[in-house]
């Protein structure tokens, strides 16, 4: 994996770069479509890449618990068996691992849990994580770390801080290859601000090819995200990629890229569009509102999305109402484009060196707002 | 609606012919995919057409409930509303409606029922239902019948017999324009020989732009169903299209094909796909079963629809196993795939005048059989 920072913007920490994988290259900041358990839920690769997605996020824990990443090797690796010919990052399951609270056990060796599929027993350990990854052939992968919960005490936030960073330092070693991928750690610390710098610096010592930024996104506010990122960024080398785990919407978006992030990932856009939440550029729809019923117009206007292009309001709202599965669908394409679109508007701002109009901007434009009477 | 039959098997009552109507025209025999509640499930209508259907059904009992009639008319009529720009047949809404049970009530004069989706009370009368399908803008539309189910008695098929002709008659006065599209009228008579054809005598003196054969697929034996068919097909006017309702399986086709049948619907492709339930040349696939764990080959070898030319058996299975939309939708797109080859091998067939030797192969082809071992 290489990274290059392309250009700086004037009055931010944002920058555009670009990231070279084995599968093709990705330019940042970026935003990657979650495939959790070997699709990007509701469309086909096609339709990602129309979206203007360049690389997606496939979830470890959910593809090595069905099918099975050896099952996905013998059939010729993640990439050919979901039909997606461009770069992969497979996160290192860590987060789902423990967001399963009874059914999981943590010790320093690993995470001992249960799958939900069968009830059969599993361990997780650092070396695990990263075979595993290895095995199902992604173009970035991630160590295996603690996500804590806020609130947490100190004390255990410590504990897991260090624990984390063990971790890393087991994960980096677990590499058999460095050619074949790049490797993230991820900066852990919660919301204190000492563990925070203490667990970045540690990670910069040690040396990785790029930089999450984990932990965050579990139930603080947003301000607090905000700061956190702000603290934790300039910390990171300025020649890797800094990856923001699970965000967000289009608001922590552009928050975190003025603050010095290049990637992302979220649900939001699928699970969103499934659930009937349009984005648009003056806010969101809901599609379900009665106000839409007759409304010929599409979600968005000049949205050039396969959905906009066709089909109404009305029609989308008809397809909801009657749990149409080509609703999901199309629902789901628009917010992909809306938020393939939102990346591109930010990294011609970024080249600009107008990051913090292109945020103005973005804001007004929500005040005009959507409004349903 | 103008239908013009272009050439007849050499062996069989089979022919082909072309049926022209104002939103283009259609080779027959025809399979019909069904787009009951203004949708294909699951499929764009981009996916539909390149499936090789010309042609859909809309559930007019469906969509006259949810989105209702009204408002499809105002937002420019359900081919504009759903984005299908080829012809469209509705059908009674019949079939829905006697389905319902103890939600109905019948009368000479119409029926009475309870909406299933918010308990409403409606009545469907025959000039009620063309209004509702000539609101809607279909090409083809079918009168009010009342479809009885298999067994039921002499006294009351003749009955119910009497009633469907006389709503025929009070359809045919009911329609408003002649040239906006065709009436279909539905031959009943359930299994009694003398009803049938005194049904089907009555119905070509009474004059329709097509005839449909109803009331099968209702519960008797497809020996049944197919000399129902058999006897009724040669007392329709030759030069009119013959569309039996509902049917179905490959295998129904063809001998309804054979028969002197022209047109054809069902949701078979559709819902059996969403089942894991494929078709192929040799057979049938039950995707989930475990033999397809790791079959890396298509659907079907051969097969040249977006499905089989991109993935494996085993990712279908995959994605039926955990659920995912995109499973429903690949399953779709191969079975509709399969029903426009079917068609479009019937139809050279019949050009050819083979017909014979394309049922003995049809039949021969599955004697190999799809093993799942």
């Amino acid at each position: 994996m290489e990274f290059e920072v392309i250009t700086k913007d004037a009055g931010t920490q944002a920058r555009t770069g670009r990231l070279t994988t084995s599968h093709g290259t990705v330019d940042t900041p970026v935003f990657m479509p979650v495939g959790t358990a070997g699709t990007v839920k509701g469309v086909t690769p096609e339709e990602v890449r129309d979206s203007g997605a360049q690389i997606i996020l496939g979830n470890t824990f959910h593809l090595y618990l069905r099918p099975g990443s050896r099952l996905i090797a013998k059939l010729g690796g993640l990439h050919k068996f979901i039909g997606w010919d461009g770069p992969i990052l497979t996160d290192s399951g860590g987060y789902q691992v423990f967001s399963l609270a009874k059914l999981r056990k943590i010790t320093g060796h690993g995470v001992i849990f249960r799958s939900p599929v069968d009830g059969s027993e599993h361990i997780f350990t650092p070396e695990r994580v990263i075979e595993i990854q290895e095995t199902l052939g992604s173009d970035l992968i991630v160590c295996l770390d603690e996500c804590i919960p806020y609130p947490s005490t100190y004390e255990y936030t410590k504990d897991s801080t260090d624990m984390t960073l063990q971790w890393a330092q087991r994960s980096k070693k677990a590499r058999t290859s460095e050619d074949a991928h790049g490797l993230f750690c991820v900066v852990q610390g919660g919301f204190y601000n000492d563990l925070r710098e203490s667990c970045a610096k540690q990670l910069v010592d040690m040396g990785f090819d790029g930089y999450a930024i984990g932990g965050l996104s579990v139930g603080e506010t947003r301000q607090m995200m905000y700061t956190v990122v702000e603290q934790v960024a300039p910390l990171l080398p300025r020649d890797r990629p800094r990856y923001l785990m699970g965000v967000g919407l289009p608001e922590d978006i552009i928050e975190a890229v003025v603050r010095g992030v290049d990637m992302f990932d979220c649900v939001v856009p699928t699970r969103h569009g499934r659930r009937g939440y349009l984005f648009t550029r003056k806010g969101h729809i809901i599609i379900k509102n009665s106000c839409y019923k007759d409304d010929e117009s599409p979600v968005e206007t000049g949205c050039d999305c396969y959905t906009c292009s066709k089909y109404s309001r009305a029609y989308l709202r008809h397809l909801f109402m009657s749990g149409e599965i080509l609703g999901l669908r199309l629902n789901t394409i628009h917010n992909l484009h809306y938020f393939g679109n939102l990346m591109k508007g930010i990294g011609k701002a970024i080249e600009k060196g107008e990051m913090l109009q292109f945020r103005e901007w973005f804001y007004d434009m929500r005040k005009g707002g959507e409004r349903c009477s």
